[in-house]
């Protein structure tokens, strides 16, 4: 490779080439800034390459195992680290230049039979795989302080909310549930971006197939894939399962922006349900008495430039021609920051609520709201033979009546009432009380404290089993 | 109901409000131009929940008899109508109206223990269920004319392309297999998202549950249904299952864009790969000679506002309080759009895959480009023990030297060769050949014809399972 | 045109096309139910064209004067009505097919030495241009009910937020006026939009210009532009007007759900600052007692959508080939989607705020609260010479103590103060008192109730000359 | 500001904060990384408030002048570096902390009456300016090399296309032009962005105001603001000037990408109307024989996801409450992002144009198809007298026949055209002339050679006073 005209780093290619390139395209062009992250994923691929070529009878047995054994040392000295900046054009060069720096012109075979844009598809999956497998143990992880909060604040009502207007009393712990419902489609949609990624497209070169006899299952086998891809042209420019996971974290962090406003506001002076920790609030410079609810503005803040990635990325891929192009080049930083800002994000949300304080006493009191239990009102003239459409409409009489005249719902007299239908009758007070009104909902899904308890139990049951071990959780830090 | 003040169609409600809606708001916020498509799913509903009302000891057997009667007739003089625009603020206060005009007062009673939170949900997911069904139907149509063409292009070769320059050659076939696998993954996105929908939001109330002893599991199997939510708060604003389908939809669109700019460059003058037929193609109404890929640009365009229909939708959901808000109404109108326009899109591009006339004399020309063959140059000199990094950078200088002097690779002389590299040797030539460059690329996967055969033949087992029954593709058409 | 082999409505081309169109690839071609609505913006460039057309020579005065007669009556027919659907491809052929039938073969001389490509070009600007000056006038009007509902709050503070923490009184008139500055932004983004549109692509032909000697410059003032494009490549497919448009009306929106969020909160019952109109908020169908701020949540809902449209539009340009492409045809729906929604929505929020109740007892009890006075006790240290950070910090452990007690500020005593800091003196109770806080922030741009009051006079003359005219605005409303 | 509880840096608030902030959140939380490249501009404003709040009485003449000297110090030292990661909690923190390590306690009045949201609105106004003129020199250097090319390739056609279908000659030089009308569209739009940034909001406190008699206008002076906000609530939440900016940005990229598109198909093997040079394209890993067009793939690429950082900030904005919400935080790194990736692009262009080889034979026998004549040919017979209409469908019959008997236009005999119409005589070969066919279209904007010297001329003028001065241009570098 004599010859290399450009001042930067070796490049894989050139050979017909007479000028070097332009400073600022070598810089936008060169990918190891960010695809360096994939080296320790570029070396077991290498690995399991070097084998597959010695199946293809393109290695011996000895320069087999001389590039297996550089390769295992290359794992330990670059163990936790990244290749230094512009240190080559991307991660296959780096990898490719350092195995030649230990075995020589050795090295220079493992190129054999493919391509970067197969080698590249690799690796991004088995990375993406993993990164998959760490979030979805955050995951858990949050999910599980929702649960102990839901369980920690049991029985406390409050009023449910439509159109951010007081509609329906319910427990607490039942709101809290529902983005446990969210969060385990989400839990879902990771799986199945995983799943997606779980194919390998080693094996078909550039775009056409591979020409040497690599037996790509056993290839497969090795890298820990569960499948292999069908049609060599796919294969290189399928960037499918990162659309599928950058969705999935497009959804995660949209229901866990809607958790964020609630918060915003319960934590407000007007709604003041619960008061958010230290940990995760901020002051402010010029106003001392600040409380900001600043790490759920971020969650929120964050869930808008999430959405904007995907976003980029299907536009990034719409009407391209077909096979590989260098625009997919792009693909990964969007990725790689949806990635870090995700697993940041899961652990700052966890702390937020292992560390509010709810209100207990408020959201009694909020829910103790006589005109919460208007639609209880007009249920008890359905069962006492009203048609639902009219008991509706003589109840938002009563309720224009004791709104013109500030009262409660509670404290109007039966006679009042009396005056509105003459099926009122004093069994209307049983109807007229929070906690008969939190029972009757006792259908599966309901806000009856028996079904939340039940659903409750069967949410710890569900992620209970999703949490990581112990160690990897403590030790999942060093992706960030 | 007396005393209603507006002068628009009657409410479900308004028993203590004092003016009518301005009309600009009422028109905004009446949905029945949209909703009102969902007509048979509201009647299958109210038909559904008419016998859980019954069992739930609200309606009497002669009372559910009724309006069981009443409803089937409204099925019948309904069938593949809507409702007039304005006749109502949205399809539950249609039937709810219709059902009070042929049963009286006892149609008030039907809207016992439900809201239309629950309601429009469960319509919704109705609807998307069956569309998604006609929709994989159509798609596999689609890709049946394409594996058609496939079988009838068979053995033509082609450049395979990578920057939109030429690389390596493969069977035009294969070209359109890799479609196939694409569209494949479209197709489990679609069922997914039917999956998605397939759970039953009815008996969730307005956001608490619901306070009469309905049997939702029973209601479940009555509409179809295979889950129940799980919890009420969660059911009435989870629009997942159409974020889902958006997202399905603009992938799908988003792979169709990449074969439209294919055919798009394939059948301009300077490609010329093919002709598109004259049913999707168009002349200018000042330059006659032109034939435009008009239906191939507007899959192209139509793929841009697909994905801008995900992303509405995302950001609709964003930052929402909990619970239901008003501004989910705006869920509809974009998928059902979207589901028109994939629908007829699917359809047009069938029929320009019937009609696609390939130049397999242009494509074995342009496959025969010598320089294509490069790589097995490459690969010539790896099988004699060169490197392959060395091999690539020798055969870089052959090209330049051949590209200097406006030869084809096929054209110097083995002493020419020889200059480069002493492993160059009579057998060359036998690797500088189209078709054993081919046949080489026989991984599974690669292009070989033994292997696109296989892969072909797959695919139509694959895909002939999913075309719709004869009669319902015919029949398909009045959706659009 | 005899010959005309499909079942459709009459095409300009298909001189050399031998098979009919698909039908479902037809109604995709089809525009007319959307382009349509520029039918008298076709008119009027027709009857400028043939103006053109005689001063180049390729009419006679009597063939122009047929041409001219026949289209003032075609002007007169349609005004105010639509092109009944299909029945043409699009305006440009309906118009022409509507003068062939008046005046004959002449009418086949029209569409000599221009293109559909500079025709719909020159419509679409003239439509928007006409569509802008409309929604112009209405936020003229919507915003002069912001600064009547400024007046009438006069006086009334608030309780200033950011992080919807409490943070400083304000003016209810000062928070009305922020959003006064940027709606006047809005205004000025429409007027540029405007401007873009303001230039003549007519005489671009299909891409290469005119042959015919047309005075393009003539035309221009005829049509009412003020500039002539340079390019005719650009002209035929620059589409950045109405991306300049999208942009705009996005950014309105944005602003308007900025506004409809805080509205949305202020009639919460945990703020309860304002009471929405019955006008514009709806009941539920189930919960008597309801009154849903519909109205702000679809301008919310709204502007998610509108958001989507710009991004669609820009995706749909982006890597475009140059030249005229059909996918240029996708960009006309999604504008006239978004005239028609402003239009509404500006109409709406007017109606909204023109019915809104402030509840000044609930925003002046909220605004004294104390603790919205800490910044202003830092700034009475400052003074008597505490540098602002130690002061800050003071404050800051003031707030904490009182905070613990449970004790507002204003009713700790002089001595508790003391033991912060001993730069506290009797003066501190004038520091401590709502009315002095407003009136200190008195600089351009504060709160101060004279600035204020500034401000709102320099709004009225600012927006006054900006209403449409009386008939306008009542006429305004058939657009929609 | 002993008890400093957190580990990590500094904070300007806590007074009442009991526990340090969680790690994770305080790295979220940190905008250092991000605000720390405002340091000078962060400086700059420093200097006008201590000259602000001297003329306030805040400060004594010494004060002023001990804080004044040491601010400029760090100017010196600071030239060119950014604050260490983590050094402080943003820019503003990181620079008082800086300040009283040079002038101690006294470093702590420099806050005094403002606030970091009025601050980092201030500063990123200035940065935003600075940098739009960067952006704009580099922007006329790349128009520049556009026009040189336009001057370099004088008189080659090329054939026009509509739908990537040739369509009627143009001169190259006229096809080039169409991007410099582009292009000045979103030179005007930088300016307006830099325009609308161009208003000081700094004493506007946090949102309500300062309290100290500071000059607002002679502050704005001191900074090199022509404007000074009018709303305190809007000063320090109004973001629509990174908006405008992000749209100009996502407006010019999305021109680039029709470059890139152009360009990519020019110099595929197919089209082969041009060459890139080596400095911007490269080769590949595994086929010697290729030369990509990296660059420009690159430029599309990223103008997709240009166009979702505009589409992420909208959705960021959209919905929030009034006032500054901690949200805002997430709008510089999209804004850093898309200033530095459009310098870069912007060179890239430059680099790519200025080593562009057209191949003006290929270019001349592509604009020689004798088809791009037909629409002469019907402009011929309307001459003639012959209805545009009726010529078209004429010609378009002709056309066929050729096509048929695979014939050129040029290569029928008289005869043979005559059996289509008897208008056709001996001087239709006049018409039937590449050059004759150019010259005629010689209105303004058309492709006469005449016409495209006088476009080129003016766009010259228009360019070069944009051009920046030599020096700024080499030393425009360290930004990126």
């Amino acid at each position: 490779m004599e010859n290399q005209q450009t001042k930067g780093p070796a490049k894989m290619w050139g050979g017909r080439f007479k000028q070097p390139p332009d400073p600022d395209f070598e810089f936008l062009n060169e990918s190891l800034r960010c695809d360096g992250r994939m080296l320790q994923e570029d070396l077991t691929l290498n690995l399991a390459w070097a084998d597959a070529l010695q199946g293809a009878g393109v290695l011996t047995a000895e320069e087999r195992d001389a590039i297996v054994r550089a390769l295992e040392e290359l794992q330990t000295e670059w163990e936790g680290k990244r290749p230094p900046a512009a240190a080559a054009e991307d991660v296959h060069s780096f990898v490719e230049a350092m195995l030649v720096e230990k075995v020589g012109r050795l090295g220079y075979r493992i190129h054999t039979g493919r391509s970067r844009n197969d080698q590249v598809a690799t690796d991004t999956r088995l990375h993406l795989i993993k990164e998959i497998a760490i979030l979805q143990g955050r995951l858990a992880q949050m999910v599980k302080e929702l649960l102990t909060l839901a369980e920690s604040s049991w029985g406390v009502p409050m009023p449910g909310f439509t159109h951010l207007q007081r509609a329906q009393p319910i427990l607490f712990s039942h709101y809290l549930l529902s983005f446990e419902a969210m969060l385990d489609r989400d839990f879902d949609r990771l799986s199945r971006a995983a799943q997606a990624a779980n194919c390998l497209p080693l094996g078909s070169g550039a775009l056409a197939g591979c020409a040497f006899p690599i037996q790509r299952r056993r290839l497969a086998q090795a890298l820990g894939f569960q499948e292999i891809s069908r049609n060599s042209l796919d294969a290189v420019s399928d960037r499918d399962f990162l659309c599928d996971f950058l969705y999935a974290a497009a959804m995660l962090m949209m229901h866990l922006s809607r958790l964020a406003t609630d918060f915003i506001l319960f934590s407000s002076r007007e709604f003041n349900f619960l008061q958010m920790g230290d940990r995760v609030t901020t002051g402010s410079s010029i106003m001392p008495q600040k409380r900001n609810p600043d790490a759920m503005e971020l969650v929120r803040g964050k869930a808008a430039i999430m959405e904007s990635r995907l976003l980029g990325m299907l536009s990034l891929l719409r009407g391209l021609p077909s096979g590989y192009n260098k625009d997919l080049q792009e693909d990964k930083a969007p990725v790689f920051a949806a990635i870090d800002e995700l697993g940041m994000i899961l652990r700052v949300v966890r702390c937020a609520l292992a560390d509010t304080q709810i209100k207990a006493e408020v959201l009694r009191r909020a829910a103790a709201d006589s005109f919460l239990l208007a639609t209880d009102l007009a249920d008890y003239l359905v069962q006492k033979g009203i048609p639902f459409r009219e008991a509706h409409h003589i109840v938002g009489r009563v309720v224009g009546y004791a709104l013109d005249r500030e009262k409660e719902l509670t404290s109007l007299t039966l006679a009042e009432y009396r005056e509105f239908s003459e099926e009122f009758d004093a069994d209307v007070w049983h109807w007229l009380n929070l906690e008969s009104c939190l029972e009757r909902r006792s259908l599966e899904g309901g806000t009856a404290p028996s079904r939340v308890r039940q659903a409750l139990e069967e949410a710890q049951r569900r992620w209970d089993p999703r949490l990581p071990e112990p160690t990897a959780a403590e030790s999942g830090k060093d992706t960030v």
